[in-house]
């Protein structure tokens, strides 16, 4: 059986919702962030990262999320939660969840996460205030560019929809309004329809 | 053919070194930075994120390198440069290669790119204080939790080895020392015997 280390509010989410999207046979473990559990000895022989997700297999322990969804939608064929029989959108697929961790999700954490890039409060703040441009600019650049609709990939559902949703909940934290990126607030109702979505969420509640 | 758009010293190297190590028919495309080529509208139109790599496929157009080095493994799977036949290693892979793009690659970048993440100077000199600290933490991590050895997933050589490469080069300019990383030195030195990172180290000096 797998298990899953998440905690609500971060972007344990989106493997979340993919491992119920999937049908699979797995546990969900709360990782108190509360009282910095993912920073003890016991969380760090499981994820020297200190972070979530982490998906542990009969094989051993996955991180990151782009590699996760791309693990549970190989494991899980039937669900088709991947475009696994086209390389190039297989690819596409990749390349959209990697802008989202590596650059969006980046450009967010700005906001409180400062300190795992600088020491001083000036530039806490300073990285604070750029956080609506910085992160505005990754949507914008998801609603004109990048979102086919009605899914992230066009017709198909696939695990690039988990991720951003799980992103984009945190869109109005960062001071923007949703109702300037259309395409992702219908995205957004589109997935809270999904019951595996509904099954989810009130574990991520906080 | 695939079109490949790069330029020395940046994250390009790791796609060129694995076109090179499939023997693919593909075409490399230096994009002049130091004339700020990509950020004119002719490459913008190509990749509106104005970065490289960016390759050109028959499909269209591929970024992020993560999904990119997956695409080349996938499309010439007779060069074995990805456990493609496991999808737990295969995720292992791609972990590590996220890894390097969401948290090295990312503090790395705070030396040089800190007006992506705030405005003052201030703060960007913060930042570049941080660097050898931050990507140092990341070599650590690398050196002792995630190098398996000879190669970065244990015997075989796979897309995670022309990326460590790739940004290991940046380990001095960050003020680190490689000895400090035994396993890592090695790595390099292994990595300059391969006939393919011969043929293109060429292309990559600046």
């Amino acid at each position: 059986m797998l298990k899953l280390f998440y905690f609500p509010g971060t972007v344990s989410l989106a493997s979340h919702i993919t491992l119920e999207e999937a049908g699979a046979d797995y546990e969900a473990i709360r990782v108190d962030f509360l009282s910095a559990e993912q920073t003890k000895p016991e969380y760090l022989a499981i994820n020297p990262k200190g972070r979530v997700p982490s998906l542990i297999t009969e094989k051993g322990i996955l991180t990151e999320t782009p590699a996760i969804l791309l693990y549970i939608a190989q494991r899980y064929p039937d669900a088709k939660l991947a475009p696994l029989d086209d390389i190039y959108e297989l690819a596409q697929m990749q390349s959209f969840n990697n802008y989202l961790c590596s650059t969006l999700h980046v450009a967010h954490a700005h906001k409180q996460r400062g300190s795992r890039w600088a020491d001083e409060e000036s530039s806490f703040e300073d990285m604070k205030r750029k956080v609506p441009e910085t992160v505005g600019n990754c949507y914008r650049l998801i609603e004109h560019e990048m979102f086919k609709g009605p899914w992230v990939m066009g017709e198909a559902y696939s695990t690039a929809d988990a991720y951003l949703f799980n992103v984009s909940r945190w869109l109005e934290g960062d001071t923007l309004d949703i109702k300037n990126f259309p395409k992702i607030e219908a995205h957004r109702a589109r997935m809270l329809e999904r019951p595996a979505v509904q099954r989810v969420m009130p574990l991520h509640q906080r």
